[in-house]
This record gives structure tokens, sequence and C-alpha cells, in this order.
């Protein structure tokens, strides 16, 4: 943090922003997105000034048919200088094709709920530990380097509450084990900002050099203040879905992840330096309905930026006149 | 404050929300509610804690006749001790009517943007302002307090920025003229954190008599970003609509009011004390489409609060079975 920021205004601090969208976000789609547009919105988002930029995951086709042309992606997108492209790896397999595709980065999920785990991997999360520890060992041969997300920090839909030290533990396991970052992911939106303080607070003091990705979901409207309590308590990188892509699987209709261009202008008003470039954002937002078939969640897209301006009704100086003729 | 509150922590720090649903979202609202139901409403509402609700207007009927029932809406509600009945005055005649049926306080409204009060109001603000404090003077004579809402402190759609000194020196104006409160109203959500805490403070400085309120639109997804910092900068009472009623005319779908439920689930989370009954607001705002014919934007409607929790998969049983006997 610099000196002069609060937790109201930046200062020009440094935040790095980090999309989603192409993958979080059109793996819930039940349109196949053609490899060509999935292309074409990378690079846009590449231009925009992301830092980093899930591109795609190295799944199972059958599992997942949305993502079937990772390899084609990654070998297509242009790639920018300094942007890190990273992609989804559920295990060995998924790591030695993002590997042989030059992927940045792996990114691995694990768990935080014993439950949510088995739910949604069928694995214990031990199981899944080990596992991600083989991957972990492949990619570091390969010199690749490894993300962890971490699901359901804030809460688990079906256990609730996660004591923070069970985060703790495996954040600090998945370090020991060679990865170079962890996000901390509130995968169903039961975050709040001061959870958010405490948690982060106790992951800097006790992980000072893993590098810390806060991942929020908007489902109950505290998307935004959760990023701000995260960069207060010393957070700098942050996961955001370009026009609010990827619903929650527990609330239909309600919002999944925080938007990328709400954050970005809320962030940039308030004197954070988000490396973005909104104008960009807002262009590439607004094809986005054409590629998915409906509309998206982003309030910015719907509403503008806040001085975008309007016209004046048509009988504005009519009225005017007449006001002003009421004093002469 | 209280000693030990902070930005994301609020030490049973006491809040006061303040409904404008009944008036504020059902004015938007093209079908006529019944007006049982809008009492059943209000009556809820003083029910569920609330410390002021703006329970109608008293308009001409033929402009807004939505609310055309203002007088028998105000004789027949369930008046809760404590709770405050405010009802909106535009002039004289509607003043007259609000002080006959005993409303609790007026809620006066100038915009602080010459623009926007001559396309609003058809007045200049001087004009306004004039008219206005004969309605204070009828008030204070009758004994009702006034409530002076300033519009588009926070920027105006057509105008953009407002300076500051403007703002405080309509706000001093209508407070040397006998009002007891002022409310800074985001009108079409284009307030920012950075903005809101300076505001606040300059507010808070200049006028320390006056019972402030704050009343944000979630327009560009920033609404409880704004509370929070105006909390932070030493406000206590906000504006919010149940259900989030209350559109944005400049933005077609976009949203309005920062929604009730929402605000308040997320300041008890944070530990500040709303006096509100979460259940029964939302018992309240489940209520609401079927009386205005279509969903309502509310998060937590949609979502449930961030502990409703969802029982396992079906499967659930079969997969952790499954899983543990790898291990075995």
């Amino acid at each position: 943090m610099t000196a002069s920021s609060t937790p109201w205004t930046g200062a020009r601090r440094r935040v790095h922003m980090q999309e989603v969208g192409p993958r979080d976000g059109l793996q819930m789609e039940s349109a196949f997105v053609p490899t060509a547009d999935k292309i074409a919105l990378i690079d846009a988002l590449s231009a925009a000034g992301l830092a980093k930029i899930e591109a795609t995951a190295f799944v199972s086709p059958q599992a997942i048919p949305a993502l079937r042309d990772a390899e084609i992606v990654l070998r297509e997108i242009a790639r920018a200088p300094g942007v890190v492209y990273t992609c989804l790896v559920p295990n060995l397999r998924g790591a030695e094709r993002a590997i042989e595709a030059r992927a940045d980065e792996l990114n691995l999920v694990m768990s935080c709920s014993e439950t949510h785990n088995l739910a949604n991997l069928r694995m214990t999360r031990a199981q899944s530990f080990a596992a991600l520890s083989g991957v972990i060992g492949l990619a570091r041969q390969a010199g690749v380097p490894v993300n962890v997300s971490l699901s359901c920090v804030f809460g688990c839909p079906m256990e609730g509450d996660i004591d923070p030290a069970v985060v703790l533990e495996w954040a600090g396991r998945f370090m020991a084990a060679g990865a170079r970052g962890i996000t901390l992911c509130d995968t169903t939106g039961m975050a709040f900002p001061s959870q958010v303080s405490r948690i982060v607070g106790l992951f800097r003091q006790r992980l000072p050099a893993a590098e810390l990705t806060l991942h929020f979901h908007n489902t109950r409207g505290m998307g935004l203040a959760n990023v701000l309590a995260s960069l207060d308590a010393g957070a700098d990188r942050f996961d955001a879905s370009l026009g609010g892509l990827g619903g929650c699987p527990y609330a239909p209709g309600a919002s999944g992840n925080v938007c990328t261009e709400e954050i970005v202008h809320a962030l940039e008003l308030m004197d954070f330096d988000t490396g973005c470039d909104l104008a960009l954002l807002l262009q590439a937002a607004a094809r986005l309905p054409g590629l998915i078939g409906h509309e998206i969640p982003s309030q910015i897209a719907k509403a503008g930026r806040r001085l975008d301006l309007h016209a004046p009704p048509p009988d504005f100086a009519l009225w005017r006149d007449r006001a002003l003729a009421r004093d002469a």
C-alpha cells in the first residue's frame, strides 16, 4: 500500500485485474462459442490491459464440450507481453496438455469444504491434495508455475461457515508443495467485508510469499465491498469476469462472478491503477450478448460510465424560457 | 462512531434504515397497487424495524395516479411507535394535505443541478427554493418537521459533476430556513466511495446539527460500497427500497434504489445494528412480485441469506462412499 491510500482512495496504487470470463464464464453457457470468437475475445481482453487471463481449461471434452477447443485457443491467441495466460487443469492428463500447449500457468482447484469437494470433484480433500501435488511436481519439472484456487473459502453452501484455520492449512500445504500462488474463492457469494478483511490479513501474515488472488461473486450484492476490504487488508489481485459472465448454480438468476468492467470502473474512479482501458473493456463486453445469445449482468453495460451524459429532454429550452420569464 | 468500529466492522453501531419503496418504488410501477395492499406493505415494513418509512406522496392524482390514495393510506396504516412516517410533498397544496393527514414529516425535493431541476420540476433552483421555503414555514407553524432531499448531489446525468460547494450552499440555506434534515441523493447512481467520503465529511463539518440521510442508487454496482464509505465518514441514516424497487429512468433495465434487504443483510453480517428483522423484510419482499406483476432486483430474494444452506446432491452418499473406499 502507498502511504496515502485509504479504504476509499487508491492514490494510484496498482491493482492487478485477472479475467476469468473465457473459462469460468463460457463454461456455464449452453451455446458453444465458436473458437474464432473465443480467440477474438481473449485478444480484446489482452489489449484492454488485464494482468492475467484464464484462457480455457484442459478438461475432458465430453465433460465440458464448451471448452473442447482448448489447444486451438491457446495456440492462436496473440500473446501480449506481460499478460499471463493461465489454464484450468483438473489432473495430470490436463497438465500435460496445458504444458504442451505452452500455458503460462496452471490453475488447480480444490475446495476447503469436504462436502463441496466430494460433491464437485468426487474426491476427499486429501485425495484431491495428493493428486494435485503430483500435478504441481510435473509443472515444476516443466518450469511452469502453478496457482491453486481454493473454493468455498468464505463459506460452503452445504456446510455453512468454514474455519479460516482450515483455509490457511490447505493454502500452506499447497505452497509447501511448490505452488506460486493461491486464489481464495468465494464460490457462491457468501463472503462479507469483515470476514474478508480478517482472512486476507491472516493469509498475508502466514504466507507472505504467496501470490494472493481474491475471487468474489456478487451473489448477495457484496462483491465490490469485498474487493475494497481486501485492498485495505493488502491484497492487490482480483479475478473478475467480463460482463459478469457466469451465474450461480445454487441460485438461478442470481449474479455470479464480479463484473470486470464494474470493478475497473469503480476502482479507477477511486484512483486505483488497474492497468485497464475501460473503453476497450466496454467494447469487448458489448460483443458478448451476440456470442452467448443473451443479455449480460453488467450494470456498466446497461447504464454506461458515470460521466456518459444524456441530452436534456426535447422540450427543455421551452421549459427553461418559461421558468426564466416568471422572474422577469 | 463507537471506538471499536472500523470501515469493515460495525461493533453494534446503530444505523437507521429508511424505507422509500411505498413512494419512490411504487411511483415507478405501471400497475396501480390496491390501497389495501399498500397499507399491508407499510404495516409489514413497520413491523420489520425500519426507522422511517416514506409512505406516499401528496401530489396531483392526475400527475401520479399510482399514489392517488395518499390520504387513505396515511389514515389506515398501523403507526408503530418510534417509526417516522414521512410523505413527499411538492408544494403548499400538498403540504396542507399531508399535515391534515397527520404525516410525521414532510419530505421536499430540489435538485442541485439547475438543468435537472428545470427538466424535472420546470423551475429554476431559486424558484424551487422560494416555493419550498414557504412550505417549510407552513410546516413549522403546524409543528411538523421537514426533510429536504437534494437530487443529483453526486452528479447530474445531463450536467456531469456538481461542485460540492453548491451542494453545501443549498443544504445550508434549507437548514437556515428551518429544515430538520437533508438527504443527499445519488439520483442516477453516479456516486463513488472517494467522493462520498469527502462530501459526507464536508457536510458533517458544515452542518453538524442536520439530520443527514444518504440516498444511493445501485445503478453502477457501487451502492453498498457508498453506504460503507458514508458510515466511515460518520453518517448513520440510509434510504433504501424493499426488493430494490424503483428503476433508473436514464437506463432501462439498470438498478435504481439500493435494496433494503441487501443493505440490512450486509450491515448485520458486519455487526452493525440496523434495528431491522431480516426475516420479516424477506417475507415482505417475497410478496412484492405479486403486487407489481414482475420480478424484483433483490439479490437476497434470489439467492437467500448467506447461511440459507442447500442439501448435498441426491447421489452424494454414493460418491462419498466410493471416494472413501479408494483409501481403504
